[in-house]
């Protein structure tokens, strides 16, 4: 009994002292993502100087170049340009939605955006009346008699009850993307959407759309008008139904580019094939400066490569810190990088993605499987201080559904969400709305994430 | 032992049903808050119709007429106007702070503000050399002799290492508060602080000072400077020490004014003397609009006003919200409010305090006397949908102070700090920088908490 007891105190104190010892990294690792970190002189070069980078744009070939010296200069033993082709959507001239009223004598400008890979309406625009509904029930109650001929306006609120903002953007955003073809089946000649955003202001929010043939053959062309301008719309829809509504947009989809994932690597100790990795998107929308969405999070991951030459200690795994391109329009990066992984058989023990918005850290989402949510569930303690300890159950993000079907355990970074969805996609997404000392702590936050994973991780 | 079983069952049951109550209830305020609130029209109007509002300022006599109207609209039974003599300290023409250098060949403006309550410099300024100091420490240390006749400069940074940026600010800004006498001690003729700031720009930092005749009956003229200023400053320093500044300021402090605290009360069904209370500041320092510090708090408060009326319910306990005067300057609100308090036996159950910000919200600092921290930490798990459910061992806030000192158990509202210091007490305080929803969930935090503190708080 006495020898149990001796061992049992052992044990804790065994324990306790892995514990403490663990708070000292983490107050390290803090230590120099507040004090020494580069992401906010790097997010600043790359929005301020570089800017809006689409993939297959000049932004974006120069954002390519610019990452790979980033992550060099970050620490990286080795920085890989993966090659992926990637489309090409150019937003020409400006886009322009007049609405013009013969009864309440109105001629006013919409603040408007063409979609992402949206066609142009004909070279002389179209002008039509225009059909309100809130929902694609609306649109299949009111049929083909009542669309034929007309612009369909998708007048969808978010939901400001919900707590987090992207509930409400997931709740809205199916008509940004699907609201044309949908559209078109009965007959409507172009589609605008109210812009989904938090906030009733005056800016259009951009962000891509697909036509889906099996909806729809033809194409129409998609549109997002301001919050400020769709109440227009709508509150002049009800004076005079028989309104109309002029849009002429230029965009036009050109042959593929070829562009590249750019990838920073520290060589891990045990010399395996086996990787941790962490990931942003390097590409955004041309009217912003893509700072929250996602310049944030390519400069928090190269952030990792910093940390481990700060550290002086080198990871178990290779740990890469991904850039990843084309995660607005198409998604190309993020599969032709578990193409690659899964042709190399390289091992990803876990991928993390952080991808909403450089805001004050709240906590991660964390996938299920290969015990990974077992795993990190028990640093919620540890993360505690650092005012990111809230780990739900799902991970993961765009640029990782490819890994993630290859059976790779995935984390989102999560962030507050409250201010996120006021600047998504548009003029507004610019540097200026960083805060240092948030994005910082965010970068803190998935530094020291991955490095614990690197040090107590066993998958299944 | 069936019998227990089933009760037990029965006990269970009716936990989980009060718990789900509990959280239909919770929804249903944060419902409220989120689609109907009118804090962020009320701050509109309150920080750029009246805008400045420094104790016995015209704006603040604005701003207590504006707080009445606002508390009634908002759904008071009754609301107070509770008398108190304020100080009225006046800036007169803007300051100016000079750095010559022949050596260095400069002649630059350094960004200055002079200090709550200081003294004026005479009237022609004081042009001196500096000494600059890292603490009261080295002020000692260099004695009569080195500092006689000087400028003393405390040049001390935020320690950015510190997650939360109360802490920074708690360590340095009695270099602010007693900086002037302790400089005086030893002959100094004026003192600059480097702005109590988390950024890194050429905004400067006023708040008060306080003249401690117990180290020094000599008044010296107390500025800050920015963060760039002051970096200016210690660089040129290290070039020239024989550097002059040149500081003139134009304060004075004036009679006191007769003011107010402006209360709005929900009378409760039990109709007893018993109260919980909830407030934030009506004055705000004059270079702003006081839209974080602290028009946000008052119009929070304002908001569980309207909450009841919204809810169609009435409280046990009279419910009051508290616009509080004089908090930057003099505290003379909460200790007048705390005085009434105890003449006329109004028993306070308990006192919450929001005056960090108008910022998402992360939690509460609980007393944890009278059984309030135990009470209130059953309700994390209600919480933490609305991520606001981190609860720490401390409440309260200044104007709580007196009445904490009669054993009212406080509460301090603690939204997310990182964006606060950024701006406090500049020019920078203003509408513009606030965020609606942000603003909104700090508003249903407290209504929330307050509501359920009413429904289940039983003091020991």
């Amino acid at each position: 009994m006495k020898l149990k007891l001796a061992l049992l105190l052992a044990c804790s104190q065994l324990f306790l002292k892995a514990q403490n010892q663990d708070s000292i990294l983490l107050k390290k690792i803090y230590n120099i993502y507040l004090t020494q970190s580069k992401c906010y002189s790097n997010l600043e070069y790359l929005t301020t100087k570089i800017g809006p980078r689409l993939s297959g744009s000049k932004g974006a070939a120069e954002a390519v170049i610019w990452a790979k010296k980033a992550m060099y200069e970050a620490g990286a033993d080795t920085v890989i340009l993966q090659p992926c082709m990637v489309p090409h959507w150019e937003r020409g001239a400006k886009e322009v939605c007049n609405l013009t009223s013969t009864k309440l004598k109105l001629n006013i400008k919409l603040n408007c955006t063409a979609l992402g890979s949206s066609v142009a309406t004909p070279a002389n625009g179209v002008k039509a009346r225009v059909i309100e509904v809130k929902s694609y029930d609306d649109l299949s109650d009111l049929g083909e008699k009542n669309i034929k001929g007309k612009i369909v306006f998708f007048n969808v609120f978010f939901n400001q009850a919900h707590i987090k903002t992207g509930t409400a953007y997931g709740e809205t955003v199916k008509y940004r993307s699907k609201g044309a073809s949908n559209a078109a089946k009965y007959g409507a000649v172009a589609c605008i959407v109210r812009s989904m955003t938090s906030v009733a202001d005056d800016e259009p929010h951009t962000g891509n759309m697909n036509y889906d043939t099996t909806i729809c053959k033809t194409k129409i062309a998609s549109i997002a008008i301001s919050y400020k301008a769709a109440d227009v719309l709508s509150e002049s829809l009800i004076k005079d139904p028989n309104l109309e509504v002029f849009v002429k947009t230029n965009c036009k989809t050109l042959p593929d580019e070829p562009s590249f994932n750019v990838i920073g690597q520290i060589n891990g100790t045990s010399k395996t094939n086996k990787y941790l990795v962490a990931g942003g998107h390097l590409d955004a929308w041309d009217n912003g400066q893509g700072a929250h969405d996602d310049g944030a999070g390519v400069v928090q991951c190269i952030e990792i490569l910093r940390m481990y030459k700060l550290l002086g200690v080198k990871p178990k795994y290779n740990v890469r810190a991904i850039a990843f391109m084309n995660e607005e329009n198409g998604l190309r990066g993020g599969e032709a990088y578990a193409k690659f992984a899964k042709e190399n058989n390289e091992k990803h023990i876990a991928a993390l993605e952080t991808d909403a918005g450089g805001y004050t850290p709240r906590g991660f989402g964390v996938d299920t499987t290969n015990n990974l949510y077992n795993t990190v569930i028990k640093w919620e303690k540890l993360l505690q201080p650092y005012y990111c300890e809230r780990f739900t159950k799902e991970g993961g993000g765009a640029d990782l559904i490819a890994l993630e079907k290859l059976g790779v355990p995935c984390i989102g970074f999560e962030p507050d969400t409250q201010r996120y969805f006021d600047i998504h996609h548009t003029a507004q997404d610019t540097f200026d709305k960083i805060n240092k000392r948030e994005l910082e702590l965010g970068a803190a936050a998935i530094g020291a994430l991955l490095h614990l994973l690197d040090l107590y991780y066993v998958p299944k």
